[in-house]
């Protein structure tokens, strides 16, 4: 629904849009990205277990789910694949229940604020530390 | 004390040479950056307050008052400069109290668990921020 | 499972009764309905968001997920559909956990407690508040 | 006061005016209705008390008493008459203290948010409750 | 309402058989006993407080009022006549809003669960009080 | 009840007294008072209302109903008249339960603590607060 | 302990002294006591047991363990020989932590604040209970 | 995942081993097995409501959705099939969040903590309580 | 007490059946019982300490003092005999007080609701754990 | 910062506007005012102590430290001049952490959202206690 | 099972080895000592009370009825002997239970933390307090 | 302030006075002390700070920082000294605020309620520490 609706709220650039500048953001950082969206928790558990292997970082918005899910939180501690966490909206400001992430704690770190602009330091915060660990 | 002592916790980076590194990214960014830090409650209250019109944008590492201190949230909202918010550690992976910040509700976004690489993407996200505001 | 099972909390009615009721209620009210039914989360986020340009109102039993689902409040409000909220059972009189509703902030407004005719007087308030707002 | 003060949560219609639909609502559901209406809790407590024997079905507004009176429960729950709590405003959208109610668990259901179409939505589920425990 | 329902809570005799029961106690017992009932919070507190200089001790059964009424406890508080509280039912056994009292801790004792027995106790108690601090 | 009892909580001065000293006072700034006191919410509720057009500002000391009284607070909401909260005693250092107030969001403001005094603070920032909205 | 200690809490009676008044009220009930004290939880379950078959009524002044034993509680809803709980002091005046009963759920009824006399009402009402069940 | 990860918490045996264990005890049971897996919230519950008129018993592990998923336990109560709910790990040594079940309270029991042993334990009780009831 | 009181609770086996039936598992195990019964806290954890190199399991029915005992969890933790907790009834069905156990945390795991067959679920599942920690 | 910044809620005289008023207040009072501003807590304190036997009241707008300094709370309470507590803002009406005051327990009052004039207000109410309790 | 088990937590000195060593402390400080220990609740109430006229002070480590025993909480008030509490362990650095004591607040003060040397401290404080109240 | 305001909760020696005697102490078991006192929570921490390398152990009273600093928790934590936290007064028998302690949980232990003689303690507990550490 990105760039449709509420963009008071979550901005007006399109998931397209975020997607193509993070590909180009890849390109510079040399890592190759693939992309996946679902509105159904199960199908992000499914991909998260099929990542095992196949990924070495994992960049996520769990959107509604970051407050509700301790399934997509399993599934990120089964895999033990690196994950960061972002947020379109500052979570802070908003209503009560959206400050307690059920995936922050398993996450390297969260990153919540800066409208699109949060994926691309969600991304670089990720290589950074996926080559830190790799030294 | 950064660099010191608990490098499993907040890295082994001393806060002079994450200075240096911001001042580096600084550059890259067409910024100028003034550093302060203090252990006073007050004097972090004073030096934001001193900032009004003299600075567009504050990136603080409120440490251990993130947790205790309304007052530096006043002077952030009262000077209304925009600010961006980094912890070093997953604040979210620690002691209960330290889950809540007192600063996230008033600044554009929040930045944890990224060592002192935090500090670098949270200048990133509020350089863009500002230039965005700017347009 | 409506009309089966607990008819002491839900009634006897089946879902398959409660539609051709209320098809009936939407030709003398002037207005034409279509049906969802999922026990998925996703699912039913899924049609919230493709109902955007297609639909003007939305009557919704989110059934369980009345009390655990953000992404299908955050469907809504992003939707901007108006919404009411009903329920078969007198949700106040059952267990703590069913008393809060993650919908009912974003909806017009809530019906519990009239079993099948829950549907029918929210499908009555829900073009009542339509044609209001259309004037 | 209803009409003339805060019409943006209370809606624009008098109390006058809802009776007068009401009475007309009545007429078409072959029911006849009495009206009484009191700032003083003990008043609608004797109220209550005294419809017992006279009166098959109470619909009530119990407005800022939803909240905090459970001699009105107390009243209800001993006279045993059906009853049906209705509310102009959406509850849920408002102040924390405003999303309980005493009533609710010992009335048939609750119908909150559609303003003034409270009462007509809450006089037919009511009504319509009577007739299917009439057979 | 006394007699006439939910006698499985509240037992079967009236309040004027207790009135009745409790007068021929008071004979026993040497004391005169004055009565008064009301559904009105307001007319309560203007009881208790008429009650300085006429009355030695004030037996009440709070009802309802027990868990929601400061101005009770308040005007019971300002007249300092020695209170006994008593309620029909247990109401450790029902919901768990009536387990607190604002009454019990400025009276001098509090009897629950006898029902109208639980009057002639109270009584009791609180004549036996007097005179003990008469001596 | 007002300097009969508990002169050490709520002074000496009886209620008539503070009355004569308030129009007084009012004399002084200009102004004319009417009083109401009463023990039933009820008639407070009924006497608020009927202020609409007729008064310019709202003197209240609660009492007990001030942590308990939604009706209260609501009047006072649709009248909109500017209101004063005051207070005897200092809430704040009795029990808990006195600590919230359901009237202090929807007033101007509160005082508390000034034994009779409070009531002329009060009139003098409630008149002070009128002629600077009247400017 | 009791007659010793704290007798602006417990009063000046001693067990002893409770024992043998209640003993000449049973005489004049015409009901044999059996009389028990212990220091240990485990005692009085053991007691309570033991009672089955042979005790019609059980008057329990369970002290610190009203607050604490479930074991209490579990041994006499076992049992199921009709309760009567007594406490001397007003337990509602004291700490919040004895403003709980374990008890209370499953005795006829609580009786608390009369002093030595609190055993007396206890008893009488107990026998009232056990004749009004036996008819 | 299972036998794949963390298998410090969840055991080194996979769920095929498990399942092929389990359909060796059911052979001795003289039981016949049927087992479904799924991430997806939604087709548990579609599947357990597929479950009606054709399974005597459900074993359940209902992972993370233990302790978010009213969606199930509402399932589970309307098939009304005995159900028991296992799980690999204590749940009661984790995080608090792990503590409550929104399942155990609609199951015959809930067995936790002995790794796969809890799946051959679960049938056991299943099959034993199905036997009691079938008498 | 078991069954003579409360079956519907507890189930009609006797606590002598249940032993009888464990010492016959037992030895189809191949392990020797020893049993013990007490209402006193301080017997268990005197009997708990006792068992340190005398006995290689512990299978516990904590009872009342589930909720209540941080002795019983301390003497097990110190003893580190590895233990398994199991209940007659479904702990989770009943008041929440009953839904926390001071035991499972410290337990191999818990098993509730099976009636007598717990017993038989918990021994059987203790041997086993026992035998793989042996290996 | 006053008068600068949020002239919404803090108004818009600067601190040196209200101490200049003040001045002239205290002049008519017949007192000599002398004035201490800090961000700093331990500054506060250190004023605080400073004032026992130099200074006979004290009249304290403690911002934000009012929610959060225990320290300047027992400061007060250690060097017990009898304290006023003001705010500018109604603290009622803003954010809950905002609700609660360390100050106001120990202090003889507390004013609040009145603007600057909460600074004269409490001046008067402070030097009439102090006139009362010099009688 | 001082001295056996858990050394990391309680220390490696016997509690036969601790008393030794506070008898010698006892003859330097010339003071004499008795030693009780017991894993029953009730039994350490018995002792407590028994000690009123034999002994001036009491040195307790509640071990784990620090967190649940009212029972003898109420016995050391009521004998109202000088009282120091102590523990091994440092209670605050342990699970949440731990933190509460119920001892506490009717003691003179609580160690925790030194190991066995916690007793030698406490005996110290208790002397030197019996000693300052002497005079 | 110590020795001059509240002797009934601090005791009447002042602050000179326990340095005095803690240098005493101190010569006798072999230590040189130096001695910190200041209002600023900052000037704490720069203090902690700059005790790395310089001291071995730690004797702090917080006072009200206790309750209310993670900067002084967060100091004594990053230095790693090992410290005693002593208290005056029994912080048990205060406001419930004084009843947590940020400092505790990383302290070595806690000593509270022995006025000036809770330093002696401390100290030597301390030292005790020390040597044992040292060995």
């Amino acid at each position: 629904m990105l760039g449709k609706r509420e963009p008071e709220i979550y901005g007006s650039q399109t998931l397209q849009g975020i997607n193509e500048t993070l590909t180009g953001i890849g390109d510079t950082l040399e890592v190759s990205l693939t992309f996946f969206q679902s509105n159904h928790e199960g199908a992000l558990v499914d991909t998260i277990q099929a990542a095992l292997n196949h990924h070495q970082g994992i960049l996520i918005n769990p959107g509604a789910y970051t407050h509700t899910s301790v399934a997509i939180r399993d599934a990120l501690a089964a895999v033990a694949i690196p994950t960061v966490e972002v947020h379109l909206s500052n979570i802070h400001q908003r209503e009560a229940f959206r400050h307690h992430s059920y995936i922050a704690p398993i996450a390297i770190g969260q990153i919540s604020g800066f409208g699109a602009d949060s994926y691309r330091l969600g991304l670089e915060g990720l290589v950074q530390h996926l080559r830190q660990i790799a030294q």
